[in-house]
């Protein structure tokens, strides 16, 4: 029942889609950063719809707007409080599917959920737009996590079966990271953008839509974080991810594939070098027993395709009691997975910002 | 830095492998619930070691002791704590151990964590025996949902590189999940059994161990559970899960795989069958914006080889900071994988349950 | 660390005096609540300064904007977040207090737990303007408390020495609690209020302040409400009540008297009437083992006087490192009692709506 | 519903007055904290019944045993888990009492919240003998503040009404405090124990019961715990104190006295004495806006007369559904706040210990 989550750190989401306004309020935070609202505005930007024809014509500049907690340039250590104001609303277009649910989406669930009172225009709370609180609480999360020299990335690694190259587990540098960073489509293996694209403009055109994969990486994390049981690293990375509109699947390390493996070769062998303790591999995605060992930390999040598409799908008015068939119409992402990149490392770096803020001070 | 989860049902995790007892305190139970002993036995015996060649020797009864909250055969509401006696420790066998780190294991993570001051006879508070208490707790927290007919169940979907069938996720039933209850080492095509098997004997006679996956599904769940955002279905699942020792990956529904659709193959489509919304498809593995939506919830965890295995590893010596090798002797699993069903469908009852007991009173 | 509050109903509360805004953030509201916004402006105004000779002339209208969580006149069930915004601010008043620390406040341990970036102004996030979202919130807990029956009100039962007759713990009717609820003044034994205005107006002219008690009642309660220890219906209310500026005793039934009681006076025996147990007398207050009884619910609350005063005092300016004398200047309160009544009485809905939405749907 | 508290470290108390043992689990310790066993076990004799003809004959030795997170001297940081078994239980006297409930006890509220199904033997959960495992926990806590040279103790401050000297605010030393410690009667004034007793001693001889004052001091707390609002130092104090039977009232410095106050009077002036923020009075009892100034932290507790007592009652039977006479026979207490010392002194620890380990490490 909970848009709260964070033990040290409290973020408080809200808002709906075409509403007056999203938000979020960080309760918790240091006294004394002194935010880069420059990078807070790059990192939105990241995310935000309307840049170019593989995402949603919706244009939303994503402006935010802090409330409080922040004095002179620098966070007072109150709660601060931020604001992003809805104001490309085409709320017109959501009113005949007020009792038509589209397949794929929350609606049927939150109609249930709260009986029918629930902003249903654009998915309302539910809608991916939400993100956007997330990416602003998470680039507050990555200045303070920057200046320990902690940097997290991600890229592109599958969109329908097109996979990229995977992370070097064992010697992911920031020099990549940051590289990868810079791109509006960020693969490794730089050959695969162009059949991505092309998939996911066939998609476009067959007025479809496309999943993927996002993998991301969390190197320099000092050891000893997280827990055994219930606030495992993964407990928690997986908790915020999973709160991420349209992630079925979550895996650490070498993940799924692990299983195949026998512990020969899944076991990360370790030795010492020039004192520090390190491993041979990284299958274990730099966490044992819940704790990070220093390692890269390595994970990828699966999404599905995005659940608008402009397809006749079958389905139901809950109101008439009855099956329909709808065509949604209106603006959509063909693939939301390069404009999910910022919201996956804001997760990540929501996380670890609440874990780091517990354990280390 | 947590051994306590959950909202309304508090469960408090205690123990170490080799200490006088490992246990758990559930907090928030409701009265009057007329505990079925002999099925939390049953229960216990499923994930009990030392049953076959498929597992290791060292044989633990692991009977339970209740040590408060029950009374006159029914639970009263008030803490109800459990306490299993480790009887069988070779404590011996791990002062060898005491500063060589396993390689797979959380011994360096948990000697940097706990700066040497950690149990680490047989993996101490980190050991995979700290899944009993796990499936005590489930065990009564399946008696509770078992009266509302809701139905938890799984099987070895894969070992190694071996898969069995998949779960019908759209017609599964309550017979089908009570055959594999019933079975020492459950899979839906019998034929894949065999072949299971043998994979995990040459393991063994290699001295080394193969990883795998479950797959769980719930059934007869009330639609309208979980929460948008941060106490969505999946995070509240996935957290409870990855606090399993092992566990690598999590995945909902067509998890992973979905990431590989398109929109139009990967939406479940609704229709209304005798006044019933359903879906023809179930991809969504019956959550969709974090809520249930009736239909089966389904879900896959990928264990990773068991970590101790007889074959000579690098490693190093945490206190004579130097390489060494290592041949981890003792009493090991070859593989964890079918011994871990009723821990992971344990991990999904408590989950369940917590969620429940604050939705629906 | 914590802004937020709550187990079922969370509440995240944020701003500063003198910001841009304040407001509150509630999560886990039911849906569909009609909002009575006239009431809500109704509480507002009980608490809002600037109303007579009695309290500060900073006149703040205290008008809300509600972000999320309402449409169409119900709320949805998700997060609903509201904003007052600071209108009439004088920071410039402030400015010289920057670094000079007014005894009674929390400028000093301000400054220091967050290193002086807080936001000096009007006491920033200290200030008993944040009320106001409590307020707010509490007043969304009042109408669904009222729906069930259960009312909630206060009066003013000590200003200085001068004492009101304190209510009747055993008959106390709804009659009584709106009639309070209408005064601006409200007390039980109307000749006392003379005599309590006429001393606050007495410290006004000598530019100094007064305290007082509040008590409060919640009545109709149902019983079972609470938990033994960690949860007690006292520790609830307490812990929201401490939150409020000012508050520095709390007591339930007798309270402090109780202490000077014998068990055979202090013990309220029981008896069945109508069906009905109830207590001849009501010296718990309504609460058994941290568990209502469905008598009356009474407590008290010291508020100390307000610290703002224009006689000069002695303190430090932290940054000169040196004693100095103050003299406050501005627009103080010569008494918060009569303001804080319906602050009083939010913090008690608060605690019971959260209570109340996690043990009875 | 929860009897699990803390946020960083989560105390877990479980067990009833003649069940098989009552306990408390502690997760979140740090490790390498060498328990000084002497120091629990006077800490726990403190408070076992007993000793004198002031408390109750029930003889409970109170012996602890620790079954998880302590190993080779020292704790692990994994979950501490301690039971105290029930070695002098008669259950038959309290068989009678199952349906008669008994005024001033928790037996009509437990009866109704738990429906029948709790155990009704000697209070069951509800018993005063739960507070031993807080003073377990409090004794470790204890031992981790003292180390920081922080130190908790407290006296008699009332008995009826005879009241003891209150401790000096502003110049407490360690040294009263533990002479305090060391007293069986802990009061400042000498000369008021024997009156005191006297009264016990009547009030004993009439079957009857008596209540009280304990008045608490923490010193040498460092500045800057505790928050503004939700998480203040009184709120969490209050929180844990509220838990314990029997408490109906908690004031911080001044308490209620501060209602009758001017503000030039209740402001604690301050001024810098070589280098350090004092206060020449401490009305505020060194918290301000929630948040500790390095002063003594002060408070006090009032405790209702035992709720057992000899003397005919009038009650109800509550499967009899009618009115009768009670006469509790049995083993009774006619005071217990001298036995409470080490129960609110513990309570304090437990919070303080708890803030300090989130925000200081």
């Amino acid at each position: 029942m909970s848009g709260v989550w964070g033990k040290n750190i409290q973020y408080s989401i809200f808002g709906e889609s075409h509403g007056k306004a999203i938000g979020i309020n960080m309760s918790g935070l240091p006294s004394g950063i002194p935010l880069d609202l420059e990078f807070i505005k790059s990192e939105m930007a990241r995310r935000a719809p309307g840049k170019d024809e593989l995402s949603t014509p919706r244009a939303e500049k994503d402006e935010f707007e802090i409330i409080s907690g922040y004095f002179n340039g620098y966070t007072t250590g109150t709660p601060l409080c931020a604001l992003i104001w809805n104001s490309n609303k085409l709320s017109k277009d959501y009113d005949k599917l007020k009792t038509v649910m589209r397949p794929g989406h929350a609606d049927y669930t939150g109609y249930l959920k709260y009986s029918g009172f629930n902003d249903y225009r654009g998915g309302g709370h539910f809608s991916g737009r939400l993100t956007a609180p997330l990416v602003f609480a998470g680039a507050i999360a990555k200045q303070f996590l920057n200046e320990k020299g902690i940097i997290i990335g991600s890229h592109i690694c599958q969109i329908g079966t097109i996979k990229d190259t995977l992370f070097d587990a064992v010697n992911l540098c920031s020099e990549q990271l940051n590289e990868l960073h810079k791109s509006n489509f960020p693969v490794i293996a730089a050959e695969k953008a162009a059949a991505m694209k092309e998939l996911i403009l066939n998609a476009k055109e067959d007025r479809d839509s496309i999943g993927g994969v996002v993998e991301a990486a969390i190197i320099n994390l000092p050891p000893k974080l997280g827990s055994p049981f219930f606030d495992s690293i993964e407990s928690q990375l997986a908790h915020l991810l999973f709160s991420i509109p349209g992630i079925k699947g979550v895996e650490f390390g070498a993940g799924f594939e692990i299983s195949k493996m026998r512990g020969s070769e899944a076991n990360d062998q370790l030795y010492i070098d020039k004192g520090i303790v390190k491993t041979y591999t990284n299958n274990s995605g730099g966490i044992l027993g819940g704790i990070t060992n220093g390692m890269p930390v390595i994970f990828r999040a699966a999404f599905k395709p995005t659940s608008s598409i402009g397809k006749p799908q079958n389905t139901v008015d809950i109101e008439a009691n009855d099956n329909v068939e709808i065509q949604v119409t209106g603006r959509h992402d063909p693939c939301i997975v390069q404009r999910a990149l910022p919201v996956v490392e804001a997760a990540a770096a929501m996380a670890i910002f609440d874990i780091m803020k517990g354990q280390i001070q």
